[in-house]
């Protein structure tokens, strides 16, 4: 029998023993900490998590990136001699420049076990052969995932450097029944098995878990995910190189993300005043992975829009966990105000794939001073039919949903750039 | 005070008992090697290592290749249920199909105890920086060397899906002090340096680590790796996915490889009679990795051509292991008959790189019948001069080493393909 879930006293009680332990730990070793609690005069003791919430000051992107910028190459945000340190990786840079993150064995093992909390929930075991199809390189993606899976008995397929017809192949070919990449190159991959005549009903692939991306908890997403891998389902994960794996999806409850806060201690607050929002709101979500002591943040604002389930029971699934309902609403630095309202790209995504026909799509933002304007280039999935009329009810759509009427234009079949790491569909142009 | 080295003794008591473990596991567990010795009547008592030469038949990789076709998708040689299997490789078919290669963790960390050695007679400790250049995809390659760095303790920079370009400003931007490429992605990562105005002086990288190709240990293709990156020293090593990493370049020579005897037994045979040959002549390496239990091989035809040392004392750095003059000469199958002259790629590589002024090259092999005929195109590096005097050079160089007359032009700056993993620059043409 499995163990029972804990409580929220033990969730806590747990986290705030781990908080205490890694705030400990950083006094005087992590020179970052160091200084920038001892300038806003904090002390180090942490009597309960609300005076942790209370005293603590929030950690900010932009002051890594400095730090990093003040001691290059890697700041001075480490908790242990350089030597100490055997994992190099960087961020995308999606949202300015890249940093620069370092794990020693002991953190990245830490990091590692989360991740296994995200294969266990979607039924990942050792019987299962599952593919990598990310590239490897040193954004932090799936290198977790493929550790954890490995550590779980799993058959791992690393499949670096291939092309999106050879790994279908192989993916065909070696009854791989788990398949880890982003929401968009999922996409692709059916995508590119139409064109080369490759049958996905053939695949032995049951579930797919996407990263990287907000999309595998928009429904319309999913759904289009799933038309093209039949028998497969659609298991959303996120988790960014500055905390780590945060969120699995709950078994019962598709689009819910559960944080796991056996590792994080996670606050949801308004972004304008830094304040707790009450449960049910839609806040940014602000973390403490409380076992990275080698490379860690201590109340990061990670960016992520989410809205915490309004009451903090058990879940139908039996976690007394936090509950994201609806995954990854957004980010606080990518919605774009045009007319007066506010437009997230992961609701734009959403009313595409609802709507349907579209294989791939592009926007453009137009900002003239305090004024955005978007417009929409879309590419016609082959089974789309008329173009100029897919184009009108896009934008039909569109106007219902967010009352804002954008000019859309369709593009020639394979003209848009496609993605495998995280996609760049939003340009902005001009000033 | 370093273990002294074992004896010559030693080693091969060492073998015999790993040989004796290894064979006794395969019984019956192992479907492919019972049918295969049941069927030439051998027993599975080993007496000696000669007892084992003398009785035990080879193994093929045609042998496998069909097995494979036979049971697909990854054929009967696994000692193991498959669902103790974790890692999925195959080889990159360079000669015909591409093999399947299923590892368990205990069989992969045996490798990965192999490469350690490589890196330690290499000199990398934990306080080395590490860049892999190369794609992380199913083939083998520096796989097993990312894990061992790993466990060495050294900071790991992995640039799976990055640029050359991208890849050289990362390993000067944070401190790389070692790079593991093969020796074409060395040459090419130089290039690219010079088109891109990067100083390779200023790189802190004091060894490059090459393997995948014959290029490390032909002395040209050091000196022009070398002449690139001031401060660097290339060493050589080779393995191949079928029986993992095998030879570290010996501290002492530059150019002499020892092969792994405390994992490998090796036997050295004229590929014609499959008979021995003399110490200081010129055969096909022949393999036993002794603990690869999961994924055996017993004595498997690797196609590499090799001359042992005339003299089987103890290297003047001090270990008893087979050394291996020149690395790997070449191999069986890649050797191709000119007027009566054997030529090998490796040898017209070497000719090539010694000459000077090529950047990269291309050789067409036509042949009619049984005979064959060769031809070059060659682009000429940034630096060197008139076109056609290089032409004439190259063609005169071959002339001198070879006794042939090769028809050499020259082609425009960058039009020849670029490689990462191995180059394919032999290209056969009509019948």
């Amino acid at each position: 029998m499995p163990p029972p879930f804990p409580s929220r006293a033990e969730i806590e009680a747990d986290q705030l023993e781990q908080l205490r332990a890694l705030v400990t730990e950083l006094f005087p070793a992590n020179a970052f900490y160091t200084r920038k609690l001892e300038d806003c005069g904090v002390t180090f003791d942490v009597a309960s998590l609300a005076d942790f919430s209370r005293r603590f000051p929030f950690t900010t992107k932009a002051e890594l990136v400095a730090d990093q910028a003040a001691h290059p190459p890697f700041g001075s945000n480490l908790t242990y001699p350089l030597a100490a340190y055997t994992r190099f990786h960087q961020t995308s840079g999606t949202t300015g420049a890249p940093l620069r993150w370092l794990d020693t064995p002991e953190s990245w093992a830490w990091l590692r076990e989360l991740w296994t909390r995200v294969f266990t929930a979607a039924g990942v075991t050792a019987a299962d052969r599952v593919c990598f199809a990310f590239s490897f390189g040193p954004f932090l993606g799936f290198w977790m995932a493929f550790e954890s899976a490995q550590q779980l008995g799993c058959l791992c397929l690393p499949t670096g450097g291939m092309s999106s017809a050879a790994r279908l192949r192989l993916l065909l070919d070696n009854g791989v029944t788990t398949l880890c990449c982003t929401p968009t190159y999922a996409l692709r991959l059916g995508e590119v098995a139409r064109e080369e005549g490759l049958d996905l009903g053939r695949s032995r692939v049951r579930r797919i878990l996407v990263a990287g991306e907000p999309g595998g908890s928009l429904p319309a997403v999913r759904a289009r995910i799933e038309s093209l891998w039949p028998d497969a389902r659609v298991r959303d994960h996120h988790g960014m190189t500055e905390v780590g794996p945060v969120t699995y999806e709950c078994p019962a409850q598709p689009g819910v993300l559960h944080v796991m806060e056996s590792g994080h201690y996670a606050e949801v607050i308004a972004p304008a005043t830094g304040q707790p929002v009450s449960p049910g709101e839609t806040g940014e979500l602000v973390l403490t992975p409380l076992g990275r002591v080698a490379s860690p943040v201590l109340r990061y604002r990670t960016g992520d829009l989410v809205r915490p389930a309004a009451v903090r029971a058990a879940c139908v699934c039996g976690t007394h966990e936090l509950a994201l309902a609806g995954g990854i609403l957004g980010r606080t630095d990518d919605m774009v105000i045009v007319r007066g309202v506010n437009v997230h790209p992961a609701a734009v995504e959403e009313i595409l794939r609802a709507a349907g026909g579209v294989a791939e799509y592009q926007v453009t933002v137009t900002t003239r001073g305090p004024l955005a304007e978007l417009a929409l280039a879309i590419e016609p999935a082959a089974d789309a039919g008329d173009a100029t009329a897919l184009a009108r009810k896009i934008g039909g759509a569109l106007e219902t949903a967010l009352g804002l009427r954008i000019p859309v234009h369709t593009v020639a079949a394979g003209s848009l750039p496609r993605f495998e790491l995280k996609a760049r569909r939003w340009h902005r142009a001009g000033k």
